[in-house]
């Protein structure tokens, strides 16, 4: 395993520690060491809040800063941040106008989500959660509620903060939070697996000359392990499942492309995928209104990338379009 | 290889396709597709460009935008841009004020520039040259003009882009970029090889267990191989060959602290490791007045990192915050 560690089960607080001397004009800590929030005060705003396991980084930390989530609670790597964690960033992020905490389907964030929440309301805290299911890979439409939250977090994250900004109350922000990740369809393929630096080794197998559609970002298993195949062809079969899906897309719609990195994959081969799946996906008469190409929810030293696309509308244009600022997305 | 690819001899083309698709508010292309320029048009400033070999994404692209680079020559995988992309970008860049060439020092480019630069003469246009030399692991200080340039070319394009910004002549982007470079040292250390996609194996090694300090880019060699060391260690190690290189560094001194990652190495080690660094850095009474963590100057899917310092002081410090816009360097 070659990689830059002191100790493999400190990473969490040694990189977190690094974050934050990093960007101090955009970030700081609370009270407790697996909560950051943003430094930015905006005291008449609806709070934003997000969090997961680490290792995807720049999720989820990358994502608080300006018009984006205002506090971020923090697990261990591929680990849920515990219900205390979660607590302590809504309370971070309260401006006495509720929270919003968009999050990820992963069961073990549902649970400390749903306790945090309990938790708050005794504070007299009102939290509200949107669950992004983005990932179209991981169960059928009818199982939605199974599908996990893959890159499209992001623009979950990206719509909330900036309804927020709006001066949106907590229903608003919530229903377009909601709303984007409602229209928002992701699929990812996996080249290779990643290690865990606890344990040394990767816990599951891609093997050289395949490639498995759909894997989640823990290895988690996909629709289908098949032979490597060029860029051209893997945008064409991601489009496919994202337009077969049950988000009705029509030639004339408008749409964002993102497409996300893995963690490995160089930055060169994101930005051949993103050229292949624009072409597929405007063939179908899909307008690409907005475009995000990099590594944004990450598994570590994983190779491969996922697509995400969001249908527009006039209400989502201009929340995609707002300037924000944090680590992970800067947009102005 | 577990790559994203269609003809490993067309990767250039299309990326650069799915580069100019993605980011239209930033670039565009010019009649030469080996040249890109930016879309902001500043008629009252000296031009700024660079160039250089592909796979090394973000740069060179990436630094084309708002008070950065006006335009770039794209090479081959690995491979310097020909005189006549670098002409085609002095031509793209030129506002009637003279353009500055800002690159690294590699035969190939140097070979290019040259030649590019005595075409432009013959066509009535001045351009002047700064070629970056920061990496301190390549030789020593007494044969300077032999050291490559590596992520300390970030920090030349942010100077000599901004300077241009402030309006400066071409003699003073020159010089204050060159200042840059001057109080610029670097140095890398290489965890695993990378693998060009035309070759499909690594055409050099780095075994399991043990690191290359200071190796370039394209897997040059380096001072030492090594076992590998935790992060503590390897922060200590690149840090003591920066403060003991020509830059006279003393305590109370003001420096910016860039951690590069090689491609493939995780987000959350970079963080870890500037921590490391940081902490190296301040022990030596050193303060550290910008920061920045991130994959600027990779090596498709190499791992590894490198740290840059650079000497601030009063005529630096502006410039380096004044705000730029580019997909690989966005600061406001």
């Amino acid at each position: 395993m070659q990689r830059i560690l002191n100790d493999p089960d400190n990473i969490v607080n040694e990189s977190t520690a690094g974050f934050l001397r990093a960007h101090p004009d955009i970030v700081t800590t609370t009270a407790n060491p697996r909560a950051i929030q943003s430094v930015f005060n905006h005291d008449d705003r609806v709070g934003v809040v997000t969090g997961g396991g680490s290792g995807h980084k720049p999720a989820f930390v990358g994502f608080c800063g300006e018009n984006l989530c205002d506090a971020i609670a923090i697990g261990e790597i591929c680990s849920s941040p515990t219900a205390q964690a979660f607590l302590d960033a809504f309370k971070a992020a309260d401006r006495g106008k509720g929270v919003a905490c968009l999050y990820g389907n992963y069961s073990g964030d549902n649970m400390n989500v749903k306790m945090a929440v309990r938790m708050a309301k005794k504070e007299g805290l009102t939290v509200k959660t949107v669950v992004c299911n983005d990932d179209a890979a991981s169960a059928p439409p009818e199982e939605k509620n199974k599908r996990r939250g893959i890159a499209g977090e992001v623009i979950m994250y990206k719509i909330g903060g900036a309804a927020a900004a709006t001066g949106a109350d907590l229903d608003e922000v919530i229903r377009l939070a909601q709303k984007a990740v409602d229209q928002t369809r992701s699929i990812g393929i996996g080249l290779t697996p990643c290690t865990l630096p606890a344990v040394g080794h990767p816990n599951f197998e891609i093997k050289p000359g395949t490639m498995e559609v759909g894997v989640g970002p823990h290895g988690e298993p996909g629709m289908e392990v098949c032979e490597l195949e060029t860029a051209a062809q893997m945008a064409e079969r991601m489009v496919n499942v994202i337009m077969g899906d049950d988000l009705p897309l029509e030639a004339g719609d408008e749409i964002s492309l993102l497409v996300n990195g893995m963690g490995a994959t160089p930055l060169n081969e994101l930005y051949l995928l993103f050229d292949e799946a624009a072409k597929c996906l405007e063939e179908k008469g899909l307008k690409i209104y907005k475009s995000y190409v990099g590594n944004f929810l990450t598994s570590m030293d994983m190779m491969g990338a996922s697509i995400t696309v969001t249908k527009l509308d006039d209400e989502l244009k201009p929340l995609l379009d707002m300037p924000c600022y944090g680590m992970g997305l800067k947009q102005r």
